[in-house]
């Protein structure tokens, strides 16, 4: 079925921090929606670029050399093999995207590991 | 370089209706603006699903069968193989999410085919 996705009305359906929601798939790759909140764990995508579009709140997202402030409105894209740290002393609401294959974890397979849901 | 980027700053960059802007690529796709005003023309994307997320305005996208709208916030994604037809009463800024070797005009190769290029 072919229907608009209303970022807004999706969030309103989960709560929880750091696990992604699948809201729409295209070519090889997911749309998934994540309310973030604190400090992640450090990790790369070896195979796959990652895109974060900042819908509500300011991120950061450190990398090794430098840290990355994305604001409502902004996305960053994170190339593969990019070590990354996301950060939020705020909750910031993100849409994702990224290929099917994607751990949220990247090369780490650990407590924070999650598969994506679909809503 | 990793950077965040800036919608409305890309966006006021450009004026120009029906003209592709690339601000991104991941994998094998890019990131595009574009400004949206009247109608297009009916195409497809014999091989290519294409995300439509609207940053401003409401945009109408018709089908054979049936009306979308998607309003500020909202993104819809239209399958390979989908006819449609992109109309914009009053203008729309919208973020298209695309492969790379996507046409704007699908299937067809006319006088509304543009090249897109990097802002």
């Amino acid at each position: 079925m072919i229907e608009p996705i209303d970022l807004a009305k999706k969030f309103s359906l989960f709560s929880e921090h750091w696990s992604p929601r699948v809201v729409g798939e295209l070519n090889d790759s997911y749309v998934k929606l994540v309310r973030l909140k604190g400090e992640f764990v450090w990790h790369q995508h070896d195979n796959e670029d990652e895109l974060f579009l900042v819908i509500k709140g300011t991120l950061v997202i450190r990398l090794r050399a430098r840290d990355l402030t994305i604001r409502e409105g902004q996305f960053v894209i994170i190339p593969k093999g990019v070590e990354h740290l996301p950060v939020a002393e705020q909750e910031v609401l993100v849409m994702l995207l990224e290929p099917k294959a994607t751990l949220n974890t990247g090369n780490l397979h650990n407590e924070r590991t999650v598969e994506p849901e679909w809503i």
